[in-house]
């Protein structure tokens, strides 16, 4: 979609009033869409538009709007208009908005929602945040296994646009367990007097309405499926997870993940729409514990004060050393961190990726060592100095690898999240004992 | 799955030679748990467990093998059981495994394959990696416009095994232009006589075979698609995408990122696969970049080598002050790199950014120099030191956020990929510009 000539076309209908023509364009932009457009329209103009939108359209606009835009269209709408979107939603959709809106709108949604559904709201609002129950909808076509192809052929017809997806449709016992999937691929494909149960792939995967959001994408991405069936604890059907939402979870983890490993506390909203003051606040609790382990490094050169004033060119290397060692432990602990989380490195594991780590560091530190070394000669001439710096940086290099691999896994061994063991605390660790070993081995060598 | 009650259970029908009950137990088991079932299995017994497979279980089972395994099982197929497989298997599959085997096994393969086969696959070949083109496979239903609802069932029924998938059909002109698409959902809605253009949908989201594949995995996320079609240059259909592969490319690119973010690059095969000399080499090149760079760092403090003669205890700060600028440097860019990928935040945005960042490091700067001064203060009874200390990470933590958010921004005006102006990059230039600022502050109050 070309978004300015969208827009210009739709200024020019709006003025010139033509409604029909407007009312037909404005059904054939996507849904998906319509945020940026309406951000780019005189806010007096979107209720107008809006109300021009068929019911399913509508529903579907308003699903694709950020939280502050519903709460405003809310604000807007009559109490009919309420109870269209809320009849059109699917129910994850409803839970969504009533987790987001404040307790007045709230009020309102539900007095507009009809008593069924506000039921079944009530119950998915039960399932804590990040869990497979709060990610599920209850719409789904339930099949029964002694249904012909036929009959099931026509209870889909009836049932398929008020269901969030067709693609995949359960088989249910009569106390609603799971007994089989059926994917409309193969319904299709059967003869219309066959029975559900003799195609029906009654080898299903599902997940406990408990599991872990990042296990239901686990899960997607290993069975190449667009929908997972939800069962309770006594593994009845009670809801199914679209792959939309599964993919939604992929980015919000992601960026979690980002942010945990820059020392971020995690924020709820993008960039822009978290407060100056809030970004400050998700980002200071870390960095004054990293500043205060900070000083530790500190507090090691102060105890080499006599050293640094017979020997003042040792200072000028500490940088240098201490940023080898914070990039070489990140690279590390990136790669375990990462590994960790697409389960391709397992706790288990912990020898085979230390020794891995202890080889890699050996050749990365042995060059970097030789590349100091050749510098330090021609800067300085001294034999000394550039052995003395080669063997920290190859101490330095081992420990960072290693601590950038061991923490990790170790984090994960404790049930604690490994992205907090990523480049700014292991940096961190690794500075003190990288200088630790510069001046250790620049007093034996120097003997000071 | 239970993994280790199914291999137990296997290992024992194996060892009774129960071949009927092996081979149902085989088929129930899903396709996408076959490679860490094999993994636990003699190796001698893996092509006999192959071989009890259906002939489209064991296409299904062959495509989740990763490309060593592939390899094995080839060498030790028949040529009718390789063209069994090529016959069954999607040709985005078949593509792939073209693109991973050496060539005296792609030879084998494509002697096995039919020849209209091996003209497609030849044809996805020449699409670049990345591509929306590389992706995309060629099975799919096409319908045509004035076919009726109850001809397009007898049609889909007929090609629908062969598909990769039936849940969109799409809808050609005659010379193959795409008209519209038909969601599996609203054909079965639909009444039998109704023409398929009219319940089609014409607005159709497409993109074109030379998209990258970013761009491709953004569509599947704002459009909630399950399939997304792929037109070549005249507009002609010619594949699709389905969203399998899409979140194939979402996981890989994700850790693409992580990686550049943390200075290596990027390794196209798993941690354990990838041997100790490539990791190596992915690390070294960033490595030996930044310790050059942080020379500079040095060179400014040898600078002040007369300052630090007078005032030892300065150096003892320098790795405090390093760490918090890099730490402060390393948030801000990871939230704007982040936030450029996912288009929240666009290049237009930088003076809004700026001014964010701006008052986030006031704020963050002011709390970090009051807490170090309560412990300079506490410590060595020091005001002047307190306040120059202070005044430093006021000012480190300004430039750490700016440069943090300004540098990959540029970077992404510039076309580079911002992911290279991530922590240690930044951290690095941080560090010389805040022992600069460091040194100035403390020579104008000392008056060294």
């Amino acid at each position: 979609m070309d978004l300015e000539k969208t827009i210009e076309e739709l200024t020019n209908l709006i003025s010139n009033r033509k409604i029909k023509d407007l009312r037909e364009f404005l059904e054939n932009i996507n849904s998906a869409d319509f945020p940026s457009i309406l951000e780019n329209v005189d806010e007096d103009k979107i209720i107008m538009i809006y109300r021009l939108l068929s019911k399913g359209k509508a529903a579907e606009v308003f699903v694709e709007l950020d939280p502050e835009d519903q709460e405003k269209l809310i604000n807007c709408l009559t109490d009919t208009e309420i109870k269209n979107v809320m009849n059109e939603i699917y129910m994850d959709d409803a839970v969504d908005l009533i987790e987001e809106m404040p307790s007045n709108v709230v009020k309102r949604i539900l007095t507009n929602t009809k008593s069924e559904n506000r039921k079944i709201i009530n119950e998915l609002l039960k399932y804590t945040d990040d869990t497979a129950g709060s990610l599920m909808t209850t719409e789904f076509i339930d099949l029964k296994e002694n249904m012909t192809v036929e009959t099931a052929f026509e209870f889909i017809r009836r049932k398929a646009l008020k269901k969030e997806t067709v693609y995949n449709c359960y088989v249910l016992s009569i106390d609603r367990k799971l007994l089989g999937i059926v994917d409309i691929k193969d319904l299709l494909a059967a003869e219309r007097n066959q029975l559900i149960k003799d195609i029906m792939d009654s080898n299903v995967v599902k997940v406990n309405t408990l599991e872990d959001q990042e296990e239901v994408t686990k899960m997607f991405d290993k069975y190449d499926c667009v929908a997972l069936p939800v069962v309770d604890q006594e593994d009845r059907l009670v809801g199914i997870i679209t792959i939309d939402d599964a993919i939604d979870v992929i980015q919000e983890e992601t960026l979690e993940d980002f942010e945990k490993m820059a020392a971020i506390t995690p924020a709820e909203d993008t960039y822009f729409k978290t407060s100056v003051f809030k970004h400050a606040k998700n980002r200071i609790v870390w960095l004054l514990v990293l500043m205060l382990s900070a000083m530790l490094t500190g507090a090691v050169i102060e105890n080499y004060e006599a050293a640094i004033s017979t020997l003042p060119l040792l200072v000028a290397f500490i940088p240098m050393i201490m940023d080898t060692g914070g990039n070489c432990g990140s690279q590390s602990s990136t790669l375990v961190i990462r590994g960790l989380a697409m389960d391709e490195i397992s706790t288990k594991d912990i020898l085979k990726v230390m020794w891995k780590e202890f080889r890699v560091s050996l050749l990365v530190g042995t060059v970097l060592a030789f590349a100091n070394g050749v510098r330090i000669m021609i800067q300085y001439q001294d034999l000394k100095i550039a052995v003395v710096v080669g063997l920290t940086l190859v101490c330095t290099v081992a420990m960072a690898k290693l601590l950038g691999c061991i923490l990790p896994i170790l984090a994960k061994k404790l049930k604690l999240d490994p992205a907090i063991m990523a480049a700014p605390l292991i940096t961190t660790i690794v500075d003190t004992l990288s200088v630790l070993a510069f001046f250790n081995i620049a007093t034996i060598m120097f003997q000071l």
